[in-house]
Order: C-alpha cells, then structure tokens, then sequence
C-alpha cells in the first residue's frame, strides 16, 4: 500500500460533546489553532445547529484557523445544512458533515422511516449540502450495525450525490479489528463512486481496540480516519489522535502510509486539551502519558525487527517531547543511576558506581521516586533521607480573614539543616499564592506553578472517622524556574501546609540542580 | 475455538513497577484480596529477590490470600528462583515465572551470551524451577524481536524441562494485531511441546493496541493474555484487564472462548486500585472511567448485529456498577431529559417537556453540566441559574494558626434564597474538615467526602501576574450521603474557599433529591 491517511479530527465536536470535557468559545479557537500547527487535514469545529454557541464557536474557528479544511457537523435536514453552511462561511476550505442514521435500529426507533426514505433522504441532502460546498462528507450513524446491502446502497448513493468521503462509524464501540478489516475491503468493492471519493473510519474505544480497528480499517483501503486528541470522546472516546498517528509513522514498514501530521507538535496539541478542558491524560497514556517515555536507560536503544525489516524508532523528539525522562525509583538499576548521574556533571564507575547505587537503593526504599534534590545529596555523599541542605517547613500561618477584602498574609517559617530556622511574610489574593511567595522569598527561588494535583485519601470506609473526616491530602506540584522544570509532593492531615510542603519540595529540588550547576562551572555563577 | 482463556494479572508486578504507582505492603495485599474476589487465574505478586521488600509482599499474599495461583518473577538464576520459592511457600497453588531474554539486542548486549549459552541457561533454570514449583511459566524478554526458528528453539527447550506456560512478550509494545496473530500460529505449529502446555502473550501499549493485540494471541492460539487492572504497567502500560475480559464477553460470538472473572468485580478492582495507588483512571478509559457508561437515553438498546448474530451486550451490572449515569449536559437530547426526571418522579411529555427542555437548555448553555439540585429546580419551574432553595457561601475564616498543637476551627457563613443568611462554626484536625463540617451542621446533611480533585489554572503563560501565581483553582468533589452519591465542583481564586464551595455545591445536589423524595412520598418523611 502507498499513499497517505487523512487525520479528520473531532476533538472539538465528538470530544467537546462527552461529560467532563466541555470547552468555552475561547478554548475552542486556542484547540483549533493546536490542530491546525499539528496540520491535521480536517478540524470538525462543531455542530452548527446544536445551539448557538455551537453556531459562534464553528464561525470564529471558520474565520480565524488558517490551514485544515473546516468541518461542521449537520443533521440530514436543510435546517441544519444551511446553519453549517453559514457557519463555515469564512473558511477558504470548508467541509459539511452530513449524518443519518442506516441500521434498522436507527431507522425504526430513531428517526421512525422507511429503508426508502432514508435513501431518498440522503440523496437529496448530500446534493443539498453540496450546494453549500464542494466537500461533502456522508456518514452512515451505526453503520457497523446496518444490513450490508442497506449500507452499500446508501453510501453508494451518497457518492452519487456528490458527496467525497464516505464515513462508517462503529457507532457503539463493539467491532472487531478482523470485523471492521472485512468491511471496508468489501465496502470497497462494492460501493459505486466517483475517482476520489475516499472512505473514512470513526472507531469507538469502548472494548479498548479503537486504535487497532482505525489502522484495520486502513489496513482495509480507508484513507482518512477520525480521531481526536488524548482519546476523547463520547463514552470510553474516539480513536487516539497520538496512536494512530504514531503507530502510521513508527510502524510505516507494516502499513506503508503516511499522514500530514506534524509529530512534533503532539504534546503541544495534548498540553493545550489538557489545559482547555481541565483534564490531563493519564501517567499511561500511550505517547502522551507523563509515563510514556519514562523507559529505564537500556531499553532505548530499539533495534530491527527479527524479521529483518527496520523499523523507525518512536523518540521522544519525534512527539515534542525536550527528552525522555529516566525515572529514579525502587526499580532503577545502575544503568539508569549512572544515565542521571552524567546529566548532572558525576561520571560513576566501578566501585564508586557500586557505593552509589546502594546508597541510591537505600534511599529509593525509603521514599520511592528519587528527585533530584535527593540524588545530587546521594552523590554528594549525604546518602540520609534528609541531606543537610534542604529545607523544610516547621509553621504556617494565614494571618486575614481568608474571604475578607484585604489580601490574605502567610507567615512562613522553614528550617534548614545547615541555615536554622528562617521565617518571612508575603501577602497575595490567595492564601496559597502568598504562602508559595514567602517560600520563594526565604529559599531565594522564584518559580512559576505550573499545576498542582491533590488527591484526597478517604480513611478507610469500614473505619469511620472520630475526627472531622479523617482523611489525608496528597499533593503533586509541578513548578518551573529560570534553570528548568521541577516537582515536588507532599502528604499531611491538613491543605494548605501540604501544598506548601509540595511547592518546598519543588524547590529544593530547584536549588539542589542550581547548586550543583555552579559548582561545575563556577564561571557560570 | 472453544475453551476458556487464562487471565494472569500483573498489576502488582508490571503494573506496581511504572512511575507513580508504586504501592505499600498493605496495599498490595488490599489489590491482591480485590483480584481474589475477580476470581482471576493468576496472581502475579511482584518479583521476591528484587528486593526485602518485594519479597515480604509476595510472602504475605502467597499466605493470606486464597483462590488464585500465587506467582513470583524470577530471573533465570538460582537465586532468583530461591527466592521466588521461598517468598512463595506458604502458597497452595504457587507459579515461578522465569525469564531470560532472547532477541540479539538482549543477548548480547545485555546478558552478553551466546545464543547457544542462552539456550542452555533457560534448559537449566526452568529445570531448576521445577524442582521448587509444578507450575512453571517461562517467558522470552523480548520475544517480538527474536528471530523466529531462534524463539522457537528457545521455547521447546523451556517446555521439554517443564515450563507449563511459554509467554511471548511484545516487551517494546509495537507489534500489530496481524504480526501477533501470525506469531501464534507459527509458534503453535513450530514448538514442540507436552499436551496442556500453553501460550501466553504480554503486550503493551504504546502504541493504543496492547488490547487488540492480545486478542490477536487468542485468536492465534494463546490460552493466557497477561493484563493489569486499569491498563497500569511500564510505559504505557499493559493490556488492560477489564478491556480484554469484556471484549470476549461481550463478542463471545466473534471469539468463541470465556475467562472465569466475575466481570461483576471489575469496578470494585478498579476502584481499589486507584484507592491504593492514589490515581484514577481517567473519565474516557473504556469500561472503568467514568464515561464509559454516561450513554445518551436511546444508545442502551443494543440490538442485533447486522449479519444476523446476536451479540451479548455490555451493561452497567455486568462491571459492578450499581446503574449507569444518564449525565445532563448541554448536548442532551429531550429523550434524556424525560428520563432524568422520571428517575426524580416527573413525566414529562409534549408541552411540558418542550417547556422543560427549553428552560433546562438555557441553564446547561450557562453552566454546562446540570447537577440533580439545579434540575430540580429547573423542573419545579424556576429556571433562573440559582434557584432560591441553594446555599452559597459568604464568608469563610479559619480562626487558630492552622500548624499549632490547637485544632484548627472554622467560621462558615451561608446563604440561602429563602433562609437568609446562617452562622456556624466547627473545629477538626483540618481546616478544611472542620469548614465542611460546619456546612453540614448548617444544611443539615451529614456526608462523608469520598474523594476531592483539584486543579491549579496557571494563568496564560503570556501574562505573568502581578500578584502571585495568578491561578485558579478547580475543585470537584464527591461525597457520599445516606441517600445516595452526589458530585460538586466550584472555581475560585483560593483554596479553601473553592473546596468548601464545592462540598456546599455536592450538598445542595443532595439535599434537593432528599426534598424530592419526601415529595413523592410523604410517608417515607
């Protein structure tokens, strides 16, 4: 097979549309423009007709994302049609998405006509709609579940109606791979079209095989799938953007296609969902997970298949990843202890690497993840949980009444193994914020916050607590400073001082790299 | 095919090894008594000589948790495998999993060995295993990337010393269904081996398709697929367990084969897991997130494929969840709104549902998600966005210096449309416990927080503030109430205040389905 794959993205319309994942108008226009620096073919902005601030969100996107065709879904009806049309009006290349239901579910149930009418029914629309546009997509809702004669005629008449992709969507999330590789291969076959009209996929991951049905529907003679970013989507969500892009170029020796996609600009596009709808992957997300490029040191070096075809090696670079992050832990082993170490300026070796590293795993036991605040004192030789130079907090204080006019005031007083006991006062509109200042100020290390994850542990239910709710509070920041990025957590009884604890943490382990960096090049200082 | 397919678990193994779900003694044996009770085959408990540690852990569940094999991974040394068994005595039914790599990359850059000294090694450890369990897994590191008669040699030599499992891991994750496919059935044609001697795969998720390509095994022949709940696992992750094990339940008709889960345990496992790893899986993460089930009214009836098999459909129950979320957003339809309110006792048809629905796509176009409390009063005619009949809150002080020996207390004022505006105060080991419970003296709903997710809105990187971090924060909270569950959220500058909103928000969701019932059944007041 050659040739290329379409990326039809929906993340702004089956994505926008799940629980959880809603967008302003703004987060939208900033999605869009994501998308069009990923160069995706296709940006499904919205569906006009569902309500007015559908309406504005797909014309501002029309107006203002120069690159992907712009795409707006649209019900079989003229209504809709025409709010699509009018929708998409400003965009240079514009796309209406036609859909209507072909399974005798559909018919019966939903929409309550007979197989002729929904046939008549998506000749005239498609016609309809390409009155308003010289690109038509036609999609035939659950048409996994469509008799198989039903859904070649349909589709066949919507190419006849001008419409240029034909999309079969595994509305439900049940096919499998085999399954949907057998459907294209015989709807290819079978449905009537003009040269050039392509057939299109939209997998569902509710049996988590919507990546695999995506590339077997290709592997079946589609050439534009739908995806969107991070997985979104109704229910378990569409097919991944990043995994079915990645799983094309990494793997180009077994599907021989390619896509327009530029790679480098995933995680840019999966940073900017995840601050547009609040919500971050999970650490195992293949590609975009915070765990997806944590290998151990070793396996990195990927090789050539045992069949003997090479294949392209996915590296962090390729996805906009600055580089892989080696995670220092309990499982660490001493390649991955000396990888760390000769970033931060130690080369280990023989003994010294051997002395290191139990002193490491003493440490890793202790405490888990091992940053690098904790590191550089391994190598500094304090190989105690709690080298010297760190500092902790030893009091807090919120000084104004928190909901009053007036700023909030944090007293905070960290100590030091090596400096003592510190204290300073910062005021700012939040309580955290102020607190997080007079940290900065003691420890002489402005840092932004970047995000901050709290998860509240829930006392055991069988044992209800006498106190208050009886729960603990963990806290994961992740702050940046002038030198690079860092992360910190903490655990305590109360919110705010776990907070602060978290951001000290950060910061330590900010100061320990400074240090450090001096050290080796004093001149640099 | 007809039989059943083994499921090994490894979330304790694999799963416990990623970054960020590291997991303590009594968390493992929590995680290993919820696995119990899914009723899978194998256990795998984590790896003895890794460390004391581990081998404490696996040493407590081979002695107190009943039911499945007991397993223990094992390099393919002596001492490995000494202390697999010794971790594993206690066990009644205990596996040693032995593995040694055999792709060239493996060989001879990591074991640095011949291939003819790795043959021999796997011939003498499997043997040497024997000797201290009947049950004796064998897997090739690397297999994927082996060559084939090479695997093939290595994995008769493991079966005639006595391996009863030959598991091929694709350790990389970036095999395609098709090559998994054609690897089994080559394997199961090419190595030579005593009846009842199975295949097991292990796949990852790199690149979206370690489902799928576990499947892909089965289909080849492999009567074990190795998983962890919730997808967890190095990188990626592994084959999500509840994914492979709903997808032959679900496509009995397409797989033929069974696995002896207790499917109905799926989201209990899961929820411990997320408990003792203190991570969630995310909304969109196929059968376990909290979209999987947040169909739209009208999906549910799943009906008959169009080639005329009936397939088994996945419902709510079948996972363990007590009934599916009809959740109300801004893309619902009128047929969910009638049957949310039917759930609440309104029937609602022609001109009263038009009415409703009108009135409810206003709110849901202003606050996106429609929680019961708002609802409600959208259904008891006041549409307005704050119905007279919620608490907000007013005004918030925490009054002791919040790190002092003291607890500290809270002052919490509300108002309230009807009631005015109410005072109260209540004191707790936390600031935030003591807050909330004084909004639950004043609303007069006790509940218990079941979990708190917070997320700090940095500012547009563009504009650093002038004051502080500039950031937002929001929270969504869950409590669990003696009616039922309820879901709040709010956003705010501050912290605490934007907690306490937000359990005052979940409160007023359950106070309003409390109002309701009392409603409809005086009696029951």
């Amino acid at each position: 097979m050659t040739g290329t794959v379409r990326i039809f993205d929906t993340t702004l319309r089956d994505g926008e549309q799940a629980p959880g994942f809603s967008m302003t108008e703004a987060g939208k226009l900033a999605m869009a423009h994501a998308l069009a620096r990923l160069n995706v073919d296709v940006v499904e902005a919205g569906f006009a007709a569902a309500s007015p601030g559908d309406f504005r969100a797909v014309a501002r996107i029309a107006a203002e994302v120069d690159g992907p065709v712009i795409c707006s879904l649209a019900r079989a009806t003229r209504g809709d049609i025409e709010a699509a049309a009018a929708a998409l009006e400003a965009a240079p290349r514009k796309r209406i998405h036609v859909f209507l239901g072909t399974s005798p579910l559909h018919r019966e149930h939903k929409l309550n006509m007979s197989p002729q009418a929904v046939l008549e029914r998506i000749g005239t629309m498609v016609a309809f709609a390409r009155e308003h546009a010289e690109d038509v997509e036609f999609s035939a809702e659950d048409a996994i579940r469509t008799e198989r004669g039903f859904l070649v005629e349909a589709l066949s008449i919507a190419a006849r109606a001008g419409a240029t992709t034909l999309n079969v969507p595994d509305t439900v999330g049940y096919a499998t791979p085999e399954e949907i590789y057998e459907l294209f291969c015989s709807l290819r076959k079978q449905v009537e079209r003009p040269r050039g009209v392509i057939f299109s996929a939209h997998c569902h991951d509710d049996l988590g095989m919507a990546v695999a049905n995506s590339l077997a529907a290709v592997r079946g003679g589609a050439r534009q799938i739908e995806c969107a970013v991070n997985g979104i989507g109704e229910r378990a969500g569409n097919c991944a953007l990043e995994d079915a892009v990645m799983a094309l170029h990494t793997r180009r020796d077994a599907f021989g296609l390619t896509t327009g996609i530029d790679t480098r600009q995933i995680m840019a596009a999966s940073r900017t969902l995840s601050q547009v709808t609040n919500t971050h992957p999970p650490r195992n997300k293949a590609i975009v997970g915070a765990n997806a490029f944590a290998h151990e040191a070793g396996i990195h070096q990927h090789g050539v298949l045992a069949k003997r075809e090479t294949y392209e090696i996915m590296k962090p670079e390729d996805v906009g990843l600055a580089s892989n992050a080696i995670v220092l832990g309990k499982h660490s082993g001493k390649h991955a202890l000396a990888a760390r170490a000769r970033e931060l300026g130690w080369t280990l070796e023989g003994e010294a690497l051997e002395q290191a590293f139990a002193a490491f795993k003493a440490v890793a036991d202790e405490v888990g993840l091992v940053d690098s605040a904790r590191l550089i004192a391994i190598l500094e030789g304090e190989a105690e949980g709690t080298p010297a130079n760190l500092w902790a907090l030893s009091r807090l204080e919120i000084r104004a009444p928190i909901a009053a006019n007036g700023q909030p005031i944090a007293r905070v007083e960290l100590d030091h193994g090596e400096r003592g006991r510190v204290t300073d006062l910062a005021h700012a509109p939040g309580a955290l914020d102020a607190a997080f200042q007079a940290v900065s100020q003691i420890m002489d290390m402005p840092a932004r916050v970047e995000a901050i994850e709290m998860q509240y542990i829930a006392a055991d239910p069988g044992e209800p607590a006498e106190d208050g709710q009886g729960a603990d509070v963990l806290v994961e920041i992740q702050i940046s400073a002038a030198h690079g990025s860092f992360a910190g957590r903490a655990r305590g009884r109360d919110i705010i001082p776990a907070c602060v604890s978290a951001f000290i943490d950060a910061l330590n382990n900010a100061c320990a790299v400074r240090r450090r960096r001096k050290a080796l090049s004093p001149a640099a200082a």
